[in-house]
């Protein structure tokens, strides 16, 4: 559940009546922490927490209330279906021809309007070929997403993230020959326990151990990296056979050096490929992401109004007035409230009345420019290498090529071909043609013959995708994180314009780029004015 | 492909053909390995290796030979299912009313025959409700298995093994109270990072790093770890957040001090999970495990006679002769060539002509006795807690809880609440009262209430099961691997006797436990028999 400040519709939690002090904090953390815990959230003091529960609505009935909502992307859409829920009536505007924004699945027939590079996806017409060209994973953390799926009835199957049976490539290393992510990972790993067995045995350490804790110590980082007794990495066949091991001898492979090892930077993913917020079980709607939108309209598909582009919006005291294009005409809509989650660099560019704060908050923040193409090959000749899921990592700017869980053991297949969230416009700069050319030469780097072993090429440039122009917010320009000025654009954007119109979506979060944001973004403004309206004078 | 010494029916690869000596072999390893590479495998060389590629088969018509196949365990179902496309008669007789061995699923009505503990199983019937007394997982380098999934057309799909929101548990770490698995791991990993910064800017290494290199690997290191600039642990949101993360700042969740963390040995586990056999994706069959064995019933299914026991094997010149107990009557059975899957040390106790040396031999293979219950659980608490399949470990005797991938977001699941293979004698010897009551008594300690939520206990004790009285083949007696003595004596039963009567199975594997070591032994035995075929005079 989450609390905000201005909401306590929810049972609270127990807590301690005495308020910690953050000295006390800071000792605390200090004394439970073993080398030197410090908390490094201290900028968070003072604001109150999310719990780590699922956030769960319980909203008063609407009594005829209405409701404007911009942008049928997941935020909206949840609004929407909250709010019909409670007896309130809502609209959605949304631009462009579907609803869901940047969850977007690809297949027969889809369209995507990347502005000057349309194109009509050509994939073979069967439900495990697809291409989910945005959101794609669901961390198993993220309860709020989660429940919606249960509510919703969205089958969910497991999303396969880190493999170690696909490959790392970098033309730095090896002569750019592939080799098994279990091949590096091992080595490394090995090499890594070497090192660490030296520090035991050979460094003053800090930290004074008993015999039985350095024992058990060293019996870790033997076990970690696969040492013999004497401490030394001699491979391993967690690396994986060179042949044998059922019914002859095992035979193991050779080692890579640790000097070809550290020619490639990838290693520094590859170790740490399974922490984080990668690190739980992933998750994905089976058929593809846009299960999730199909859910949500099936609710409240009818409040939706297709190829409607907001021209206006003004914000007054007593509701807001949008005006609309659609099919030719303007047509204006009235409403109490207002929930907008087009793009924040989009909005600026409507008629509005605005203060000039909440303007120059809204251009503020910038924009990721992801980038993904994706092809349908002609036999999945991926689990002919054992591989069943999972992401190769190259150097290239292609980057990635993910193997598909849908559709194991049929014919064909839809793999991802380049994935590029660092530096996407060096992909959205190119033509159709050099985009696929760039994939095609890159992908045959760790696959001979890919070149006739894929078609259909689409590429999705979110930069210039019609509607959107840009992938997720990014609101700290700085990589220390978030300053105090970006907080404060951040909260103003948060709180409802003159208690009418309210900013949502992922980019109202400090945690864009994933669905569970846009949700409790959603959430946020929904608890917001709940609270208020039953705290207001009927 | 499988080649051995005795086949060399499919087309060989080119190969160099100056064979590389022993002394070169070395050689070549310690030139291309860095810190040590030195073979492990030695005891492997003169052994024509299997191929990293999946074994198939193209056998020679039958000509109305036949073949009796003893036991319906997968290794069994391979023989009868390829014999058969090729024209053979074939007879498998089972001891018991079901094929399948230890790929053995437990769901509504399934008998257990536990001998002196027979059980139904009364969990409520529903296609999500099964749980894989067996085998159960399926690593996607089990090529063989593989292709067979596909030809059968048996559904596959991801199985979660390890799952870092699971639960850690011991009685001797803090005080019992149960951890994430990404809380000890990531706070573990942070501290071991901090011992390799240590080594890295502290110890003379052996190995001359540029500067180049040593900046790479102490990134790495960083990454490894999430150490600070200072390589110094401060925790990390890895382990989780102890609140906020969307809408507000995170908030790490304090440090475990190492030397908790070292008070349990599940620690070495935990940081190895992902690595060797476990390592690659990990898959099962939609439905249950047991989905294989009907893929191949649906092949061969008539040529199945159950309840079948076999009494008395007699290897002639000319064929083989086996008397059988079905119904209260003995029947004889008569055939060219016989393939047995009986467990070696019950092949023993039956009347038979074999010379002493292969009887000494079935008689020293000895047995695992792997232990695992389940429960149906009456709600997915697991799915509350952000738990999506995967294992929780505990250091008490019940040693796992497994969560299952089945039934996604359902009511009711079923969870392996117990699993041991390292000494499962010690709830084999009890009572199922008293079985289930350590597993709750065990379960209660990482999910308090666990006693209410869960329910229908079935019990599997794997060396008191009906017509098999154990489980995997234990081979070396030596935790040091297989001796020469060992090795003959594999050699001597996997060879047929007499040319007539072939032992097959995982246990004819230097890889029991498997079902790719199942395969491949039956592989092995028709790719022999049928270069010999070949060869024989019409």
């Amino acid at each position: 559940m989450i609390r905000n400040p201005f909401c306590d519709l929810q049972p609270m939690k127990a807590e301690p009546a005495r308020p910690v002090s953050r000295r006390e904090f800071l000792h605390l953390l200090a004394a439970t922490g073993g080398a030197g815990a410090v908390v490094k959230a201290s900028a968070a003091l003072g604001l109150l927490p999310a719990s780590a529960e699922a956030s769960t609505l319980q909203l008063a009935p609407g009594n005829g209330r209405s409701a404007l909502i911009l942008g049928g992307g997941l935020s909206g859409l949840t609004v929407a279906h909250e709010l019909a829920k409670t007896g309130w009536d809502c609209t959605i505007l949304e631009a462009s021809q579907r609803c869901g924004g940047r969850i977007f699945t690809v297949r027969h027939g889809t369209l995507i309007d990347e502005l000057g590079n349309r194109q009509v996806c050509d994939f073979d017409d069967a439900p495990h070929l697809y291409f989910n060209a945005g959101a794609a994973r669901i961390p198993s953390t993220h309860r709020t997403l989660l429940n919606y799926c249960k509510e919703l009835e969205v089958e969910l199957e497991i999303f396969v993230n880190e493999n170690k049976s696909c490959w790392v490539q970098d033309d730095a290393m090896l002569g750019g020959r592939p080799v098994r992510n279990a091949e590096y990972t091992t080595h490394m790993r090995g090499f890594l326990a070497e090192l660490m067995a030296k520090a035991m045995t050979e460094t003053d350490m800090d930290e004074p151990f008993t015999d039985s804790e350095a024992e058990t110590l060293l019996g870790m980082i033997r076990s970690f990296g696969n040492l013999d007794e004497e401490h030394v990495y001699r491979g391993s066949f967690r690396a994986g056979h060179a042949s044998g091991g059922y019914l002859d001898d095992g035979v193991q492979k050779d080692i890579i050096a640790l000097r070809d090892l550290l020619k490639t930077r990838l290693g520094m993913g590859l170790l740490r490929a399974s922490e984080g917020e990668t690190g739980p079980i992933l998750l994905q709607a089976r058929g593809g992401m846009d299960r999730i939108v199909d859910g949500f309209l099936r609710q409240i598909g009818d409040r939706v109004r297709y190829r409607a582009m907001v021209a206006s919006i003004d914000v007054r005291d007593d509701g807001v007035e949008v005006a609309c294009d659609h099919d030719g005409s303007r047509r204006q809509f009235r409403a109490d409230y207002c929930f907008n989650c087009i793009p924040t660099h989009l909005v600026t560019g409507l008629d509005h009345n605005f203060p000039a704060d909440y303007v120059e908050a809204l251009g503020y923040v910038r924009r990721g420019a992801a980038y993904k193409a994706a092809f349908q090959a002609r036999e999945r000749f991926w689990e002919q290498q054992d591989i069943y899921g999972g992401i190769t990592w190259m150097t290239n700017p292609s980057r990635q090529i993910w193997y598909p869980i849908a559709g194991i053991h049929q014919r064909k297949g839809v793999i991802l071909g380049a994935y590029d969230y660092i530096n996407g416009m060096h992909h959205t700069s190119m033509t159709q043609q050099q985009r696929v050319e760039a994939h095609l030469a890159d992908g045959e780097k760790v696959h001979p013959g890919y070149r006739e072993l894929v078609e259909r090429p689409v590429t999705v440039a979110w930069h210039r995708m019609n509607h959107m122009l840009g992938c997720s917010a990014r609101w700290p320009r700085d990589s220390g994180g978030w300053s105090q000025a970006e907080q404060a654009r951040y909260r103003l954007l948060q709180a409802p314009l003159n208690g009418r119109h309210y900013m949502i979506g992922d980019q109202i979060s400090m945690h864009s780029a994933w669905m569970e944001s846009a949700l409790l973004s959603a959430h946020w403004a929904l608890n917001d004015l709940d609270l208020r309206l039953r705290n207001s004078p009927a």
